[in-house]
């Protein structure tokens, strides 16, 4: 690690105490320890702080003496514990994380000095910008463009003509927000993400000419979406593309134009569903999952990775492979394929056998 | 819909009759109507412009009372139709939205006013650009670079050294044309999408150490070509890779130096070729397929999604699958896939009932 | 091919003669000959420099007079060559053409003037950039950020906070380096590469709703990486993503917090591995392979393009499938796949025959 890295902030067991009573509490030690950086158990050492939610990480990082440790509760509480260490305990490690490491998190210190507009950028004069907004340079925010307050938009960023952009929202450099769309609160946009391009509508014509068709429609994310890295959501034809509140989409995923995802759906990287796919509440989905076009899934719906989707899923549940089947069907096809060449021998073997290989084509 | 995407022009039945007589005629309905925007027809209404192929979208957007609809002239013509609605009637409703839908397409405005050059953006002094061509912010042309009358070069587009824009042409913002590549008149290139990286070449030496082999050629994408968003095109290592005149590429796809894919191609997001592929005129490519390196395909082949080549195709037709078959016993494999976890059990009892099984391995 | 691109350089047989003895011999032929452009053989011609690693190429080069022709020399060494031509001899074309054909390349002289810095430029006052680095417009270099000697800078890149870039590096216009991200010598960055994007990481509470875990750590990349146009690599939770020195990282590849690859990979385009695989030295992956969450693979593996690794691999080998098998096995169970339909109808014979079918559920 270099040293801009380390040493950001520092976080003590007073901090912790005070923080997420309920979610975080005291379970052994004593006196004030203090952090000054998260490790993974097996880094860790006096001044670190460190998440345990399997023993083998606890007895690591009681060994290594991290000054702070926040453990599952259901983990074996240690007899003793050396000098200048902490322990906490806490029902739900990840959420437990999620409330402590932001304090450690330098990532908005990249945008430039806080609420400072760089000289450089260009904000068109009818665009309505919050006041304490911060925009790196060569940012362009067009014509009656909306960022609300509070929102970080990088380097490099363009946010097309009408497009708006909720409060609290952190728009990594060089992402790009079409025309029109628009993202609700506390969204973030990694580099390279493209919300907005155009949809994949053409009419062929009887030479095979492909003619466009205009994409009049938009993209809209609810609250607290998160884009990865060079991620393509379309515009819908007509109307819109939508994102529900609280989904996170990883990098490199296509989102055609006129699909709807619900609220709380969370993709593995390389996801890619087709134009006018409806998916519901709730959705997960593992690396490179795909979804045919005007595809309807309900709510609660998980996949596998590698999963490809050609027909509806109307009931919720796990499902995998192509074609697409319940989750431990898919583990079952997938565990029988190797046998498939087998599988032809003794087929062979039997019908020879049996007298019944000469009828075979 | 906010504000700003409403009512940017109107159409009118006057202007329906005369734009293109053969391909939109009218059908029922008199008198001038008139509508601001076009709708899908479940969500139209008066004032809405509505195209219906199926003979539900019609009566829907009748019921709706839609000002204008195009149907397709397959469909019942209505009875009679509520005043203030006027029904067109088209061959070919896809074509009919392809020539009327431009005029509700605002998208120009995007790029700043027309035939402005940003104050902000950098053409080289020998780059040659015509007079009436729209640059916005930070647009990058290079040394010797040609941009062609008429095009619009969206806010942070990059136009390498040597490298020619074709009359038309909609560039879109932080999109990528490296150095020498060229592209026809009238092409579309969507954001992030990067036209002339490197080819993928290496020497690798009896240390396994891989050397770079540079790629000297460049990328030519014929008229009409359109590359989708976070698309990655590579230059070919002496030559060129082509894109056939009138081919449309969809996000996210990867084509790998020295390819040619001929005119007419439509290839879903997620499209893949790896180097030296040579793919015919009128290919169609479903979501995800991908094909190996040195692989010819003749004119006409159309692919399902997520197929894989790795074998050439020449003849034409559908093909799906990994391996390649024709479509029809790729979707009879598909459908075969989930009974070979009972197949192998059936062939167990078979064995056994043979007394066979004792021979197995 | 425009004039902007032939004549760039030439090459004469004296320079050939001197540049690589005993990777590079003469053969046959007498006199100084001299090339200004390599071309493939078939398109080759007086004036033109041709590598031949098959008999076929090289009589084709002979065939049109190409002036400079270096040959693999297990070839048969042509009896006599036209006046003006001269053959050479290599044990290994592939690091014959890797050592000759930099003099043809004229990529560096789209980035602008060596060692200037283009006047839009900003570089934080803080950040050290070596005083011959190249600049090209609107390039951002952040607070702390190093750039070391001889490297040049891209338009519009961005290089974050605390960022360190190797000596030597090229960074193609467009990429993105991330905050405390690290960039060992001769790296090479293709546009619209994304280096150290958040990762993927959130705790998921009762109602399904997804919490951020703050992405602390970096990406750090080894000496001599390349990483392709549109590729997302995510930084590390706590730690850091590795990417070993030499390794090759084509297209629209996704890497994962946390991951760690071996010195020496060769990754085809689509390459996704999910957070926390480590992957061993010599890696080689076909198109579109994928590899799941905390999984080992061990040194020299290869996979077949499409295959997706769901279990670690422990033993060295060529590998391919969904699921991982050793390749003949992969090998045989696609040629396999196309046969499932007819074992499915025979099977329902043999059934019927033995009169088992009425078991059958």
């Amino acid at each position: 690690m270099p040293d801009s890295m380390t040493a950001k902030k520092s976080f003590s067991a007073k901090d912790l105490e005070s923080l997420r009573p309920g979610l975080i509490d005291p379970w052994r030690g004593e006196g004030d320890a203090r952090a000054h950086r998260p490790s993974p158990p097996e880094l860790s050492g006096p001044d670190h702080l460190v998440f345990a939610s399997q023993q083998e990480q606890l007895d690591t990082a009681l060994a290594r003496r991290a000054s702070l440790i926040v453990a599952h509760q259901k983990l074996r509480a240690p007899e003793q514990v050396p000098a200048g260490v902490r322990v906490f305990k806490s029902p739900h490690v990840g959420l437990a994380m999620a409330a402590v490491l932001p304090f450690f998190d330098d990532k908005l210190s990249r945008f430039g000095p806080r609420g400072e507009r760089h000289a450089s950028c260009v904000v068109h004069p009818t665009a309505r910008v919050a006041a304490d907004v911060t925009i790196g340079p060569f940012a362009v925010i067009g014509e009656q463009a909306v960022v609300e307050a509070g929102c970080f938009i990088g380097a490099h960023v363009v946010i097309e003509k009408g497009a708006r952009v909720g409060a609290g929202s952190i728009l990594h450099p060089q992402c790009f927000i079409g025309g029109d769309c628009e993202l609700g609160r506390e969204c973030e946009i990694h580099p390279h993400a493209t919300v907005g391009s155009d949809g994949f509508g053409f009419a062929q014509d009887a030479d095979f000419r492909h003619h466009k068709l205009p994409q009049l429609g938009r993209v809209v994310l609810g609250d607290r979406v998160e884009i990865g890295a060079n991620v393509a959501i379309d515009r819908a034809a007509f109307t819109e593309t939508r994102i529900g509140a609280g989904s996170k989409i990883d990098n490199l995923a296509h989102i055609a134009h006129n699909c709807e995802i619900g609220e709380n759906a969370v993709t593995a990287a390389g996801f890619m569903v087709a134009g006018s796919s409806k998916i519901g509440r709730n959705f997960m989905a593992g690396g490179a999952a795909v979804i045919a076009d005007h595809i309807h899934i309900t709510d609660d719906v998980m996949l596998a990775g590698r999963s490809a989707v050609t027909v509806d899923v109307p009931e919720k549940g796990a499902y995998g492979g192509y074609p697409l089947v319940p989750m431990k069907d898919h583990l079952r096809i997938l565990s029988s394929l190797p046998h498939l060449v087998s599988l032809r021998k003794q087929m062979a073997r039997v019908l020879k056998h049996l007298g019944l290989h000469k009828e075979e084509q």
